[in-house]
């Protein structure tokens, strides 16, 4: 099937018509839609699909087993299918589909590859759903520990392996899986820009596909606001404990440490509780997502807004600096060199991405990245040209008969 | 049955294990678990049970129409069962209980009433689940439109109407109910104080029932604080338009203004869209909810939030002060004074009640209100002492027998 043609067949799975962005959480109807299609699609296409102890989804040309003993570990592309809350079409997606379309349109001119080649669906990269991004790479490399992951649960209290075993996915099997990770040799990921660097690259003149340098240190905490619940219409101030008072000193510190850190910092979930309109809450519940190019300045942030509300955060989830191979990236780079020889733009990116944790894992890994013209993620509004789509498909294309 | 064996009942129905609170929701299980244990305690009483066009349930001891139309409307007493999230047992409980335990106190030593005499349950006082306060008293007094009721929906999109039928209640004969209105010649409810006024009354010493003098005027406004979605990992600070920037500012002018001005404002009520970790939001809603001695007072606090944001705020409801009845108000004090002749103490409250509806609506109406000894409400805290409940039960027994 052509790229315009699996995309049209994504677009209404998990969609919110009010919001037009996409809920495709891990382990919920949707996510089991997402994964029936791209298995139905693989086999299609003549692949062997397995699952593996993360619940990522492998589809194989070629028996990577095989290959791996004889020092001829496979090539993996793909990237994942569960989105944000509200999430864009492509941020996920448009690797998957692009790795599909990709090996069909080498299939098509008779190429074949000199090593096994497989394309990947990681699980719940978002982490939308459980609070820990990139869970199914995290499990297979052992970044996230199986008890872990099995006990984090959703805002409904539903844990994991609970969702898992609702969707028929055997969450005992759950843990570092060194089968699958044998078998990559290469892993290269094309993913949506999240920002403009493509837009502006080359002086204002663009490009359509660029290569990732680094993944910045980032990482999320959750603080405890306390206060006590009272009523709204009896309580004097003075006597009043109330939490969102706190609430609103985290928000504003956290912008202030990161204009003064040259880092980022996000208050983008908030759990108030009980939220009733005529109640002084107990709680409020806030978590701060901080990014940025220097670790020290990142845990400068954090520092800055725990000493404001005077709370320990408790840390969710820390990803180190994330260096892709640097070999790989100016091969690719070079590869994907306009016609007068400038090579592809390479950039860092604040996002996390199963690439990062494939390549702190020891996995040769390179990023491919495709201009979004809004510059805009985790949106409805996130948008790459169909031409550019087209684009990357060339470009992994090429890269996938250079490394296989 | 004892003040005591009902309350030993009504303890574990909608009791969340977790906080000690109590989730009783209108139009529930919880709820109708509350409404057929009322029915069954009134019927028990040889009562006779019936239910208004505004889902309240009413248990007559007498012929309420036959009297009417002799002049000799009935002495009505009663509260509310449901609750805000994560409420205390007391508020609104005390007052239903309270009023089967009086009735049938006078009853064992062979009173009668010299009019019909009505025990009221009314629905959704709390409008924790809709919005709206005292839904079921403003519907019968058409101070909430009958189209608007239906249309009012919970966190879940769920109608009242809807709500309503599931629960087997016709949301169609939803109304203005005069036939019920005419019955009430006097209202008297009785309710867990929710302050500490009783606790610091008479130099210390205390009190454990006081009368109401008025109602605070007081609203609920919703600021709908609009930002732009995007990936908290790869914008711009100087890119973002970030709604919970507005949002603290809000937090913080609310409580600024409420001190300027000599009022209560609370936000105790938020959603975030999308609510991710790692998204900036698309949206904040905040539900800001004033209350004060003067109105323009309160309208001044709404004013200096709505300008330090610079949105217009939605006025969800809006109360205007209540005074109660002075004569009935005066007759109660006396009738309740102490053995040294001091009459009750008499207080002022901010918080909303059935009560200020029905007084508003023309009802000669009272309040007697019981020490709680925390003074907090809206929480599992919330706290009458055994004595002081069943000080009330023969406060309002005392009420009865003077006033039928």
């Amino acid at each position: 099937m052509t790229f315009d043609g699996m995309w049209a067949e994504l677009d209404p799975i998990g969609r919110d018509r009010q919001t037009g962005g996409y809920r495709r959480f891990a382990w919920t109807a949707e996510d089991l839609a997402l994964r029936e299609w791209f298995t139905a699609q693989a086999e299609r296409a003549g692949l062997d699909v397995t699952t593996d102890r993360g619940g990522n989804i492998w589809a194989w040309w070629g028996d990577p087993d095989r290959a791996a003993k004889e020092g001829r570990a496979g090539l993996v592309i793909g990237s994942h299918l569960d989105s944000v809350p509200d999430g864009g079409a492509f941020d996920g997606p448009l690797g998957v589909v692009s790795s599909l379309a990709a090996l069909d349109a080498l299939r098509d001119k008779g190429w074949t590859p000199s090593r096994p080649l497989g394309i990947a669906v990681f699980s719940d990269e978002e982490g939308a759903r459980f609070g820990v991004a990139c869970g199914g790479s995290r499990i297979i490399t052992g970044a996230l520990a199986a008890d872990r992951a099995r006990g984090l649960k959703d805002a409904d209290g539903t844990t994991m392996a609970e969702a898992m075993s609702a969707a028929g996915f055997d969450p005992g099997q759950v843990g570092r899986d060194d089968e699958t990770l044998r078998r990559i040799g290469t892993f290269v990921e094309l993913h949506v820009e999240q920002g403009r660097a493509l837009v502006d690259a080359r002086d204002g003149r663009g490009a359509a596909v660029g290569v990732a340098s680094s993944i910045w240190p980032h990482g999320r905490w959750r603080l405890d606001l306390r206060g006590r619940a009272d009523h709204a219409g009896t309580t004097r101030l003075r006597d009043r404990q109330d939490p969102m008072l706190h609430l609103a000193t985290a928000i504003q510190a956290a912008r202030s440490a990161a204009e003064e850190h040259d880092a980022l910092a996000t208050i983008g979930k908030v759990r108030v509780e009980p939220n009733g309109v005529n109640a002084i809450p107990s709680a409020a519940i806030a978590w701060l997502d901080s990014r940025g190019p220097d670790e020290a300045d990142v845990r400068k942030v954090v520092r800055a807004v725990a000493e404001a509300v005077g709370v320990e955060p408790v840390e969710e989830s820390w990803t180190p600096a994330t260096d892709f191979d640097t070999d790989l990236r100016d091969r690719i780079a070079n590869l994907l060199a306009d016609p007068d020889g400038a090579p592809a733009p390479v950039l860092p990116t604040g996002a996390g991405h199963d690439a990062g944790i494939l390549s702190a894992a020891g996995v040769p890994t390179a990023m491919l990245f495709v201009r979004n013209l809004t510059g805009v993620s985790h949106s409805p509004v996130e948008h790459a040209e169909t031409d550019d789509c087209h684009r990357g498909v060339a470009a992994l294309a090429r890269v996938i008969e250079n490394l296989a």
